[in-house]
């Protein structure tokens, strides 16, 4: 089995991901195909993964694909592809989507989901993105496509509306959920055979049930243990208890994620919610700044692997390629396209995360039936954006940008549409030839 | 054939649609049995409708029918239901939808379809209908209901939905649209034989085509004459032309509406725009307080029948009635439920503003397909908040009052989650026995 | 306004609808360009028309177009485009599509609809009416297609899925349905006023409700009436009264077309039902030969036009047209994909026959619900020959040709397996170059 | 945790199933409460589990619960149960079953899921189910129904729809459909490693997709080798090669059941196909004798239990009730509502067979998109049958009843209208008591 890694410059991701698949009895033989377009970045990875390959003794080929000339090759004859580029990286592309917004008073958390950040981003990606689905058709057409990038529903979307080619958008956020709601109120006891469920979209996904192992649900519990844990000036995850005492649900990504979907958290007009939520304003940019840094001494880290004790990691991606690969079948939280209405009150057309069951054919979605009214109400308020930004990417107008943005409702709530118009063409202007030309 | 008006007290109205009634040879020989709770007004209807049945010459009956203890009589046996009620008058009630908000800071210009205030005229007005609707499936189940009480998408939904009485929501901002908007930009040449598409929701139903009489599109020449009009600073219909500019289309309320139903022009931090778009804060108290102060004057006016030449009005009540009883088909723009996804990128439960046909056997609504995703995303941010006030209705749980109210784009961008359940509890404090109780 | 018609030489109903148009005060002066490939037809039919004219004087221009050369010309600029071709006339494809299944021991009636002869009928019609299709999407691109050639849900259905021309299936059995069920009873009186439903699939499309003026029910009364029918050894109409007895409703074409859409009434082993039920068999080619014998006395008829009272006919093409153009708004049932699932009991791509609004924008197809389950278990049986048959004509495969007429109700309740493949076998050969080739 | 089997003198299939839950680290203590109306098989059933139990070591505990008015303390708490009732018994109910519509020239094989014997097999069997039912709403309203009662599409669809208990169709003709197949044709060596999709209804669920653990397509491999079996005469699956042939796709049921699904084998006037397809006629009764002859042998085999290697049987019941235990996934084809539409072209009320993850949750059923377009017609003739029997359990009309005899593909290939209804009538009087009134 051949097994494509488009953004193998990610060298903790990769080594995470392939790791698995290394310390999967089922995978540990591949080839593994590692595509980037930054020399260095790829040469790391390469040498992480084999001191890892020589302390687990696997026997796993690593090849190296660099650049686009060679991307055909990388993704010749696979059967899986996983994808982590980040168009634009840190520099020049998220400064830039931080500080251009600022200038115009918009502040944000991470801006790589929703929101003006959301949609640079996505319209960065999806480009690229369809360039390796083309390819993809030529030289791989049945592999299955695991799409990590963000953001995920704007371009797992984007791929599976109009590529040909089998895609499913993975994140951890899922497997992760529950278990953190627990462990922060302090309901450890309740973690063994938990039984929940989870749907929604991306980074906003419900966790619609929460059971013990008797059946008995949870959430009286979890309402008992909220104020205590508001009180608490250092608590991080405030967003998401909040959403659980305005909408009865805790949702899938974290509350600084959270703190920027929606237009009831960072206003300039109560700028006291900032601290009472302990929001943290321009967190991704400085979670990359500290990467970099860090990452020298991480490398060396990585590289000594003598000694080690590998585990598999929480991610999917080797999950799902051994449940194809066996037809042992696996449950994940999956991104798909709401074809049939999986989740009836979201439109068809909008990428959703709800539960899949791998087996030996793929991505097998699963009916979910109708959202709370509420939760509904919040995912689409994000799914607006999300075809818009699609709606731009397919069609090249720019007109769907200001769209998307205008409809973003952070961005509508802090500013006017004027202001939204002039920082949409700053943003273009200054992502340059990271974005395709818009009309 | 008994045609029975529920708050007839609206005697402009009444007489309008009942006078158009009296009008038709298919219907001036009918019983109008009129309903009302307020002694005085029902009175007045009946006098303006007697001395215009004499001017006319009519064959109708005219029977009055006072309070809740007549309410079923008044019903019995009715083909044609049409319901004009306002529930809490301009006073107590829209001052009240009015007042607080601004306490809270919340401007507002007409309030009676989204936003705070069209939440709360929706929840005093649903049980009064669900009344109607439990008297009708007793004493006249097969009669169309044909309503008129605002907010629309949110009285006419619930009963679409909740009850057994076949109902439509009728609003005559459809009729008017293209023809305002040709007439406000000088282009009345065009009016002849135009032809036209309108779908959406009340209120926000976009003109998705115009074309002259030969098929030719007059988008082009419409917005040409767009910045003209944006520089005028008497121009009244600002907000309907910037849609035009922003989204593509123009919708069917009028700018003073559509200015609140979005996050876009009521901006404490962009004080400016209130005059840019010429923005009538508190329009609708205002438009009340006048029609009040008038309303002497018109009365004797009404009163006054000899020598007057009746034409027939606009609303669609009187042609939809001939169209059922002659079985020759009418067409209007009527909301309807979204069931069988007539606009396939709503939901189902969403009560829609689309082409019906009415015959012989009521009210067929046509198939559309979808919006342009702009639109699309504009009534959903509007539809989510129809949900929810009606699942408030539905459940008399305050938490989904509390939620609509955080779903409302205006509000949410205005105003903090503190400040909007703060202002909801004080509204129903201030409401009184108009609301049921919520829990 | 450009009016064409495909198939002109068919002089009877090529009179009858532009007779019509000449007629309508909005159509009469309109260009009508004749298309056919038979020239002596074509001139015929021109001629008919030019008398016609004179006759009332009408400003109408009259074009030919002869042979496949001069075809895009005829369409060219068309705004509407009527289709009335009958691919192989009847020598020598009507006959051998009775002759051959005859030999196999199948019966059949008319053969135009469904069983085998309607499968054949369409598989050699498709090809030609997609050859317009393509021109008319060079030439014409906007016209609005009105198809009258059988079988219906298969050329109508074929184009309204792969092809950009707007179509709509026209057929009078829907105008005449209740009228003749009334008539046939001896219930004249309910004429006048009534209200009724219709939907189904063409040719098959239910009379769901039947009421009189008052809003009466008037199938007690039908049902009342049926048994004196049934007994009277001369009523042509049994087998449609025989599904009020077992369906509980009536149906739209004749009983000698209805006979055979099904496994019921013409059956080997029973062969008293032919004699019971007053089955025509044979009756198409004995109409066909009937109309050639006496085509010349009637041409002669039809030339001398002097003196003639000309009244508009039941044939929905010229009203359709008016509304259009006016868009005054006009009621057909008409044939349209199943797309939204108008009817929520049948497939999304089956093209049925439901009530539509014209208005200026064309054809607007109205939601109807659920039929009862035993009416679409019937339309299902034969929606099944549809699809396959459509299947077969877009993949060009003969295995769907043999699985359409295995899965047609009547010829696989009288034949096996191996004789319906023997019987297409050799339809296909005898029917030489009439059809594509199938592998 | 308490599991309940309703019909647990089934002795055979109960040993099996709770056999299977002995087996089971997860189950082997639960409580099983079996429940009977008859007391001489309860007992017996109860001797064998109890021989097995001792056998194994097991630590469950058996009860037993004797006739109606004991059956919701059987139900009482219950977290599973499991229905494998059979209504009238060989006899007199299946006598009846087969002996009636003989009389009337028609011949059955099995007649337990569709024509005329699965529907009266239904008809009698869906009031008790259904009184189970609603017991459950009161003692166990969360339990999970496994059903595996004939006709499943029936029982199960009627449940699905008109009943709140969770209920899913089981049958073990999905998981050996392709190992059969490929062992009859000697393919072997392909049985490891294959993956397949099957979808469809239950009985005539398809085999859609068949690959070998390499993803190679099996199809053309088994194509070649249908030949050699069809001339072999003594070969027995020999209607389902058939279907291979003509429809492209194997199915889930055997050909001595299939044969009875459609028109095409079972034919008065081909009488040489019975032999040429080796169809054994009658064959259902037959066995029921041989079961019954070989049942006091068979008895005391089982309750010697001593030194038996006991294995698990490829029932799916105990693997759901331990994925829903252990919330680890398990894949099963079951058969479910297909709300949302899992398979697009067929309707929405049909109970469909698709793949269904098994978790913590209970029974999530997959997306399938659309069938072949002859696999979706010939399920459609089939579910035509099954929605008028449900039609005819849930209203109590008669009329239903012969709509869904005359509906049935291969009785109306057959019998003529008049026979049908006869025969029906006959049936209904035979059947006696073990029927509710039909008016």
């Amino acid at each position: 089995m051949k097994i494509t890694f488009m953004g193998a410059g990610s060298a903790v991701f990769v080594r995470k991901v392939i790791g698995d698949c290394m310390l999967s009895p089922v995978l540990a033989d591949s080839t593994f195909a590692l595509y980037d377009i930054d020399p260095v970045r790829l040469k790391e990875s390469k040498a992480i993964l084999e001191a890892m390959k020589s302390a687990i003794g696997a026997g796993s080929k690593i090849e190296c694909y660099l650049g686009v000339e060679n991307r055909k090759d990388a993704l010749r004859g696979a059967g899986f592809v996983i994808n982590a580029i980040q168009v634009g990286l840190y520099e020049p592309c998220t400064v830039i989507d931080f500080e251009i917004p600022k200038k115009y008073g918009l502040r944000q958390t991470i801006a790589d989901t929703l929101g003006i950040g959301g949609i640079m981003r996505a319209l960065r990606t999806i480009p690229v993105v369809e360039d390796f689905a083309r390819d993809m058709e030529e030289v791989c057409p049945d592999a299955l496509f695991l799409n990590y990038t963000n953001p995920m529903a704007m371009v797992a979307g984007y791929l599976q509306r109009y590529s040909g080619i089998r895609t499913v958008g993975l994140c951890h956020s899922v497997q992760v959920c529950s278990k953190r709601l627990l462990m922060n109120l302090g309901l450890d006891e309740y973690l063994d055979g938990r039984k929940e469920l989870i749907a929604g979209i991306n980074h906003m996904a419900w966790l619609l049930e929460l059971r013990d192992k008797n059946g008995n649900d949870l959430y009286p519990l979890v309402r008992e243990r909220i104020p205590e844990k508001m009180a608490d000036p250092d608590f991080k995850d405030k967003v998401r208890l909040d959403y659980i005492n305005h909408f009865g649900y805790y949702c899938t990504e974290s509350s600084e994620h959270n703190a920027e979907y929606n237009p009831f958290y960072i206003k300039k007009n109560y700028p006291e919610l900032i601290e009472r939520y302990n929001i943290p304003l321009d967190e991704y940019p400085r979670r990359c700044v500290n990467q970099i840094e860090k990452w020298k001494a991480e490398y060396h880290d990585l590289l000594n692997a003598e000694g080690k004790q590998y585990v598999r990691s929480i991610e999917y991606a080797s999950r799902i390629m051994e449940a194809v690969l066996t037809d042992v079948p696996y449950q994940i939280g999956g991104n798909v396209l709401n074809t049939g209405h999986l989740i009836t009150n979201l439109p068809e057309e909008a990428c959703v995360e709800v539960p899949c069951m791998i087996n030996g054919r793929g991505v097998n979605p699963c009916f979910v039936g109708a959202l709370p009214v509420q939760c509904a109400a919040m995912n689409m308020t994000n799914i607006n954006v999300h075809l818009l930004t699609i709606e731009a990417a397919r069609t090249r107008k720019k007109d769907h940008i200001y769209q998307a943005a205008m409809l973003d409702p952070h961005t509508a709530a802090e500013l006017d549409i004027d202001s939204i118009k002039a920082m949409v063409d700053d943003l273009i202007e200054a992502h340059g030839d990271y974005l395709p030309e818009y009309h």
